[in-house]
């Protein structure tokens, strides 16, 4: 019966197609130094790190090789981060060039770089970094990537003095960059910068995990440690996404359709936003300097698993289901010219069950269906129970309809929110002054709160329903006069005000009550700690009487809803009576039996309603 | 009490947008051509339409103006459905060049225009379009850009004459087309075509409805008729996303990060893949040639609802809990040395409750979760009851976790897939040969599927619960040699096969039953069709014995589950009682009140566990 580890399905996704495409032999390695030119081309890594930190990994995922051009986008975000958007866009623009990677394209108007992904804009990046000298830039590059990585990343020392001494062209941009001022007096400290920064030794995983670092909003999801602010990221990604493949960017965001970056190195780094990252390994190059492998496997993976970032999803609705209080009314009890008022008027309180993430674009399609249903209705209870997220732009529509709601006269009623820490008090935050925002932990209780305007106005001047007194009580249907006498010697009156708890969930059972007047509610308490009303009761109904069936505890809460007057029985005096007056117990037992099926039946609806 | 039609919250984001860039006074219109320079700089409209055809506009959404450049977009995908992907790639490349859009921008190496979104890669576009003549292709072009506008749409004939008249620069990027045979024959027909394509006559309601066909998968949400096949909706969207803005492209992907186009009309129009599009119509024009209001308008729209397609969302958790049935077992009722094994040996049966639309990324964090959860488990139990959704990647991944779980003997259980219709059929349909596919209703059947080969281990030889017998049954408690003697004389016995109705939910109730040997199910219809366990009852058990307190229909079904004897008391029998033998009656009452009891508390506990 025991069983193996189960292998993990997407391992199983990258192991295949590891083991499609190296036979893929196309491309040549990198030898514009001699350094890169000692790859072999057979080493081949694939690794897949998710936002919650789980890593899957095939093939050479540990070969170090020097990352190359990937350092751009990493750069750019330290560029970002220590001068501002302002001041970066004024020395770079984000223009992509369908240029090779070491064309020199300043554009024409002010001489800056096209995009911080060709050598001219990378270079200027690494000039934006804080740091007056070679040391200080390379310590904070070091320092960040290394956050990005999870670990410390080291220069490859022969790689950079190749890069160093073969240079010229790099320089000559570095000057350039000098003459339109996009770098700071001597280019030489920044250019060495750049060199080391393009020498780090990284290795696939290495890679993996400075994605999902991006795919994490900039927090590395393996250590914690926060790599770049969150503004940032999404900044990063889109010249990534439209500069990132050199020549290639176009065709890639056609095929693939995620943010990515490559390296002559071999390495190419996509990141799904949100989700993870992607490294892979593979030094044979095509003509553009893209790794031929890299390029296969994440088309592949792109269109075998729907990750292209522009294809468009089918949003599940976000409105589950319309209904108003004359199908489904609160379980307050009401008498029966209230139960008629409701059935008559009850499309006046409209129910919109809402489901799933709700940005803006799902929650358009809320309020589109709101707009339609609200005509001629009061109240619209919106109820968020099977929501899992509200993002910003979706509560901003929300803090929309809640203010002109408000102008309107439509009152709008919040409940389901518990599981949606902070949406609340930001709805409080965000709406118009003297804007209110009535939330209610559960559906039924929103309903209540809604229908009683309702029944003030369509019915008024009614009042609570009227005492029924012991000989009118459900429980002694039946009993004759003398019967009705020996019952009345033995109950005692308590009364209880209005929100007192009469009966505990947990505690011991040892009286049974006759609701004589007012009104009460039976309530579960839940696991989250949110009260679930089970029904309420209405004078001439008892409660509590399980405690004459069974010694328990008690299985639910039963609080004053008014201030109520009850008829008490104890347990002792109720079990006397088999003996002392048998056909009297037999009839109130009779009588339980049936408020016991009818609160079973009512029960039974609910989990049906629960389960639908 | 009554109240006005509520103001739509998206009518006011768009209201709001216009208000605050009505002011803005930057840019020129366009003048290269008289027709041009007639428009009002003070012409604004915004229109945004979503995917269920929810239109919402303000200003100047009726006037009409040319095209222009925004017909490329469309033209290429008119291009792909008559040449496939193939066909066109060879004529036109899809890379960014950063120039200007007017620029004779072909590859070196083969002369193919680096993009579609340029005059050349446009001219070729149209050149691709299905017809010889000129003629033609215009009725080509109107017909599919009718489909996504869902009217007709007319050449502005002044226009096309003046662009005709001055197209010299066009022409020689035909013939230069032609040169390189990315053109066929005379290019004269296509040229005039395409001048003809720009000078559509639309207004910015079309826009937004032409990006919101594209936003729907290709099929115009409010008529229903498609106008691009699915397949080709992401590949004109990605052209957009890295060409559509002439050399502003990346500048507009890194601060709106919507797949859009622009025409020198004054018209923009953006896409949310999935969701929307978005039109603006603003004729004064920028030094890029694209609409200033038009620009500002999209970029504010993102930045404050968070629409950029790069911004990482924050996705809500795919597994909402996991438990083992040593905490929650099935409804099963089973003897207490069975009960023992699943409260000792339950961590073998592993519950996962999924949650949310299932893509790739959020299967790869439930599987994550499964793999780390299953050693030393023999069945997981994969609750899919609140998954809105499984696309093609997720389900390929389960399709994965079928295929590995057979081969490593792990059962899977998949439950509440009920509604994901096909989703179960394409399991099927995609795993390996032999591979079963276990479905469930309800997570309560899965359970048991899983408990009882786990008991089969645990307790081997277990067999039925042994008889019990009418002295020895709940609801004969405490009764007296003499009365058991009477009641043994009034209770007939039946027996019903496995898989048998006993009781059907909705029939009259005049009798009850004693369980004496086998088990049975209590179960509920649901509205949706589907079956829920309300739980099951074993030998000893009295069942439909509400009928013998009230005289109405039967709320629910109990059912055989193996070969049952039941004793039979009628109801007319047991009323006869109270007057013949009064304290067997109290008694049986009593009991069946304590059997109700229980009952209601388990009932209590699904509602408790329901809306937890």
């Amino acid at each position: 019966m025991t069983t193996h580890a189960l292998p993990s399905p997407v391992q199983g996704v990258i192991e295949s197609l590891h083991a499609k495409y190296r036979q893929l032999k196309d491309g040549e390695v990198a030898d514009y130094i001699p350094e890169l030119g000692h790859a072999s081309p057979d080493w081949f890594g694939i690794c897949l790190a998710s936002r919650d930190g789980q890593v899957y990994e095939v093939g050479d995922t540990e070969q170090e090789f020097t990352i190359q051009s990937i350092s751009k986008a990493f750069t750019y975000g330290i560029g970002l981060e220590d001068n501002g958007l302002g001041g970066v866009l004024s020395h770079i623009s984000v223009e992509p060039t369908g240029d090779l990677f070491n064309s020199i394209s300043l554009k024409p108007q002010d001489g800056r770089p096209f995009n911080p992904m060709i050598n001219a804009g990378a270079i200027a990046s690494t000039g934006l970094v804080r740091g007056a000298t070679t040391a200080e830039k390379v310590a904070r590059i070091r320092d960040v990537f290394g956050k990005y990585a999870g670990r410390e990343l080291d220069v490859a020392t022969t790689v950079y003095e190749s890069e160093s001494e073969t240079g010229h062209r790099n320089r000559a941009i570095g000057w350039m960059l000098r003459n339109f001022e996009h770098i700071d007096g001597d280019p030489g400290p920044t250019l060495e910068a750049y060199f080391q920064q393009c020498s780090l030794s990284v290795n696939c995983k290495d890679l993996a995990l400075m994605g999902a670092t991006l795919a994490n909003g900039g927090v590395n999801p393996v250590t914690g440690v926060r790599a770049i602010a969150a503004e940032h990221v999404v900044r990063v990604l889109s010249v990534m996404g439209t500069c990132g493949m050199y020549d290639y960017a176009g065709e890639w965001l056609f095929h693939v359709g995620l943010p990515a970056k490559s390296g002559v190195g071999g390495g190419i780094l996509a990141v799904l936003p949100g989700r993870f990252g992607v490294g892979v390994f593979s030094p044979p190059l095509d003509e553009h300097g893209n790794s031929v492998r890299g390029i296969e496997v994440c088309k592949d993976l792109s269109a075998r698993y729907g990750l292209h970032l522009f294809q468009a999803a089918n949003p599940p609705p976000s409105v589950r289901t319309v209904y108003s209080a004359s199908a489904v009314s609160s379980k307050r009890k009401r008498p029966a010219t209230e139960r008629a008022a409701l059935a008559d008027h009850g499309g006046r309180i409209k129910v919109f069950e809402l489901q799933g993430a709700l940005d803006f674009a799902a929650a358009e399609q809320v309020l589109a269906s709101l707009v339609d249903e609200v005509p001629g209705a009061d109240s619209a209870i919106v109820d968020c129970r099977r929501v899992v997220s509200i993002d910003d732009g979706g509560r901003s529509l929300f803090v929309r309809l809640l203010n002109s709601a408000a102008e309107t006269g439509l009152a709008i009623l919040l409940s389901g929110m518990g599981q949606l820490p902070g949406v609340a008090a930001q709805l409080r935050a965000d709406v118009d002054d003297g804007v209110q925002v009535r939330l209610f932990d559960d559906v039924d209780f929103a309903l209540e709160a809604a229908e009683e305007p309702l029944l003030d106005a369509m019915l008024p001047g009614r009042t609570a329903s009227n005492a029924v007194l012991l000989p009118d009580q459900e429980l002694c249907a039946g009993l004759a006069a003398d019967e009705m006498a020996v019952l009345s010697r033995l109950v005692t009156e308590e009364t209880f005000a209005a929100g007192e708890v009469i009966i505990r969930q947990g505690d011991a059972a040892d009286v049974m009550y006759f609701l004589k007047s007012g009104q009460c509610d039976i309530t579960l308490d839940l696991q989250n700690g949110k009260t679930k009303r089970l029904s309420s009761i209405a004078a001439g109904t008892a409660f509590g009487e399980v405690a004459l069936i069974e010694h328990s505890t008690r299985s639910a809460t039963v609080r004053a809803y008014s201030d109520v007057t009850c008829g008490v029985l104890s347990v002792e005096t109720f079990e006397r009576l088999s003996a002392d007056a048998p056909t009297l117990h037999a009839t109130l037992l009779a009588n339980l039996a049936r408020n016991l099926t009818a609160r079973l039946r009512k029960a039974n609806g609910e989990i049906q309603a629960l389960s639908g």
